[in-house]
């Protein structure tokens, strides 16, 4: 079987691990094309990972290359545009969060995804792909725990990243559509049913910069869904002992808890700081696996000609509700979706 | 120095093993009545515990018995008049939560309080004395944390009693009031603010009959301070695994978790169904040390003349809060108190 | 039923502890008389336990004193001739560890408490008395594990205690007398078998004052039983964490451990020092239950008439085989027992 | 670069997740070649991992094939002579434990490694390349717990593969060989010394199959080093829990703890059974990581010239220091070597 040939589109931080993946862990898969506007990412991708064609222009990639398929890991306003232009050109395409940043972006790529229905189609919720949700995921669908009803999901990154988030934030979403937004795709694929009601409240807690920006360093939020169940969505930039992602589902038989402690690895040290163990520092160190297992999943899919789990309708969602919440905190009101 | 001699009233489940303290466990104290109106009771406080003098009726114990304190372990709809009764005796007072049904209740036993201020008056805020969230707040006070501005406190009970519950259901304030009265002491004491507002969901997700009571099995309630903190406070009457309370205090510092695994003792099990830990099954297993230090401190504030940390505020303001929760949760909608 | 009027001779760290508990905490129990040659000692039990009768000599307390049993916590050199004068009284005795200090002790012993059936006689190993041991115990009773044929059991103590330690072994019986007679006890209990014989090794690692004794600040005991199980006993002096007692037992089904991470309580701090909790400082600490539990089964004992389970062959056993393990250390052979 | 052209020989159970590893997941190298006496194993290296060239016998492959390495997968008896084969040959050698099944093949390796010093040798220690004892290797280096003077390390595998292992022992080295020759290489690592003396014990607790062929299903060595450390080395074919290889070093300033529990991924399940966690099922699932590790680290030290830390002289030790378990064991007595 031939090698899926694709271009990768933005060398920033998560894109050089993107596309090292790509390169190096992907069995079937062949880094052809990378694209950004940074020459010197470009000078990487091509000495480091020995990508054959570099381009500057994201539209000339898609004229000149011989690709199968896009994989986007741009600033997040060019991945609608960047999606239906590759859409437009039979390419597979894998994009990272958020979908879109309006709903009439990720409206029309719902509309070209439908369009283009022999190409795969996949938005980057690298949780899904993360050996430890998979298991619970798993778990709940043999119906280890009942019907699920509750869940709980909080993302919260290092304290020492906040002062970078502060300067990412005047362009960025904000903290419900940057940090929260696989926090709702979770509950969402854990529950099977359909945000109806968010009420979200928060603050600047430790860092009064985001206050001023409209934004806050710590939030919580209580959902319901339309078939009667409950989840709580909470998020932090200002944990110290790591980057903590926890997910926690209660069903009317059990309860599973996904990474309760961050653990970075299987070591304890005990010591006079009592028994003790270090943690993983960001997403990607916690989700390092799940970033090569989503990449293989993309290609598994172009090769095998299926579909993936992940829906456009999913990456809608969570911008749509991303967008509530972030309505209620700054109105101080419940809304209704 | 004398011996505190106390009368209990109420042996009930919860009243027995008070009683038992009370008799064998605490320095310093003495307990020489017992009242209740279920002859069996009377009859096992004599033999079992020696219990010289035992009343049917609580005002005859107040009139005849040769006592300085009363502790209080009836049906809450009795607390508050018990309370007022025996404050109005001049005898030191401890009451089971909750200090009183409604508010008018609450307000009298503030004012009598005040008006007997040599008197000790304790509300059974039993978490308090639990030796674990006294090392929390020990921390907390220290710093440790920084400053705290978000709690997550919850309260679950066994599957297996809920049936129980469905009929106490009828005659008790309902889950809220029964079960998170002690986590809204909880994120009051740890916050240091008053709550502002609240908004509680939930539903019967796992025992319809607890819906047919205008009640539920399992909910969930964002709560924001007037100091700008936030709360999220859960109750479940359908756990699998044990008693579950569990509190997580996240300060501009740290974090600390109380409880995250209820385990039951030092023991862990290795075998065909993985790694595991058996939990402790209710809240009486989960906070006996805490009864006990209870009980000590009552009797140690009257031998010292002094106040207990816990104030008939407090007790007022557990119930405001508990009843603010049950009719934003009945009505759906936010309550600003 | 009459109170078990109790005399307990020695009053140093732990006498005082127990006789608090006596004094306070054993429902059924009083504690009538003391014994010390130390008068502040003698004067603490008079005000703060409010024991009536005090005596600097031993014999004078058995001989005017109208109690029903003696609690023996003097120095290892005096339980035996402490434990044999106490029974030909016609006393219920407790003694702490050791038993005696010598084999021939042991024996008197084991014929004195044989010629005294009658009588209640304890020695204290508290670890049989603690929750989480009792819960093992029952679990392996019960087939939880299947037979056990290996158990690793080790004791640990605070290195801050270490100087203190090197005074103490000038008089004490060493490392593997001193620290590992708990173990000893624990892997007789749960193989249900002899030790047949023992290879021990170890060293001054950190604190070369214990080797210039003749002793050592950790070890390793490899042991095996006359059944063909097998045992691994540890001690150490130099732990910076904690008091740390852990046992492991592994059967033909299944394994337990107990205590594998010494937690002081249910907190976990969050902080910049990664996932942590707290330890307990020492075995008094770590063991404050069952010393509780270990005398209220010896007063029960005698209110029900009615033999512990540790019989006075346990004491012989852990002192014959600390001795065998001490000899095994020095000479660096293998001793059969 | 060019990549490194590697051509591995058995493909059994392990030989494939090597080879697959080796194919994909290794950025630098190219798995030009396979050989095994198994057609069918052949077939799918062809077809799956697309290897051009397949051999079925070794000298063929290194006569015919054009590559610059040999990775031995092969059964134990081979190792040695293909292992001397490649390096005349001039290739790079990987070959899986054990390095040698006598002590004759281990010292012809070493002479020929030393005459071969140019080419890369590596030894299979794949624990060296687990990223949780990478990480307490780095922490013992920087001194985080002092001086390690006690290292405990077990292997334990699945007992649902006993019956499978009946078989393997007829043909293989023994428990102490085939199973704890990695804890041997990891002791030794970690003390920094050689092991001076070795006393096992054990038996057959749950299969008597292994005695009847002269084997243990259980066995616990005790061992000291030339420079006074201390290790205990335990095997066991009968856990029920899962794979379970747990290692602590002990040092005179903390204690490190890999691997405690052997948690499958970072799931809790709270149900009816307490709150546990599922544990990982063989050694694959437990090292997948460092297998991938092991390859890289040996494409990567024959890409930038240099020597890996793992040396045949460790390869020899261990081959050694089990040799001496098995005669400790079997005669009863302790070994010094």
């Amino acid at each position: 079987m031939e090698k899926v040939r694709i271009g990768i589109v933005g060398l920033g931080r998560l894109g050089k691990r993107h596309a090292y993946n790509l390169a190096n862990l992907v069995p079937g898969a062949e880094l052809r094309a990378a694209c950004s506007p940074i020459q010197t990412e470009l000078d990487w991708a091509g000495s480091e990972l020995g990508v054959p064609k570099l381009y500057a222009n994201f539209d000339d990639m898609l004229a000149q290359s011989d690709i199968d398929a896009v994989w986007i890991a741009s600033s997040s306003v060019r991945h609608a545009s960047q999606v239906l232009a590759a859409l437009d050109r039979g390419l597979h395409v894998f994009t990272e969060k958020p979908m879109g940043v309006t709903l009439d972006e990720c409206a029309s790529i719902e509309r070209a995804v439908a369009a283009h229905s022999a190409q795969v189609f996949l938005v980057g919720f690298v949780r899904r792909f993360d050996p430890s949700y998979r298991y619970a995921k798993e778990l709940v669908d043999n119906g280890a725990i009942g019907t699920p009803f509750l869940v709980r999901s909080q993302t919260c990154d290092l304290d020492e990243y906040a002062e970078f988030q502060l300067e990412f934030v005047k362009t960025g979403g904000g903290i419900f559509l940057d940090m929260n937004v696989h926090d709702i795709d979770l509950v969402r694929w854990f529950i099977g049913s359909e945000i109806a009601q968010v009420h979200a409240v928060g603050g600047s807690y430790v860092h009064p910069g985001f206050a001023e920006l409209g934004d806050a360093d710590n939030t919580v939020c209580l959902a319901t869904f339309e078939n009667g169940a409950m989840a709580v969505l909470s998020a932090s930039r200002t944990a110290f002992h790591g980057h903590d992602t926890h997910t926690e589902i209660v069903g009317s038989k059990g309860i599973l808890k996904v990474g309760t402690t961050p653990r970075k690895n299987r070591v304890e040290i005990f010591d006079a700081h009592g028994a003790r163990t270090d943690c993983v520092r960001d997403f990607y160190e916690r989700f390092e696996e799940g970033f090569i297992t989503e990449a293989r999943e993309f290609v598994a899919c172009i090769r095998e000609g299926r579909a993936p789990d992940v829906s456009p309708r999913d990456g809608t969602a969570a911008t749509r509700i991303g967008m509530a919440m972030t309505e209620s905190y700054k109105k101080k009101i419940t809304i209704t979706l």
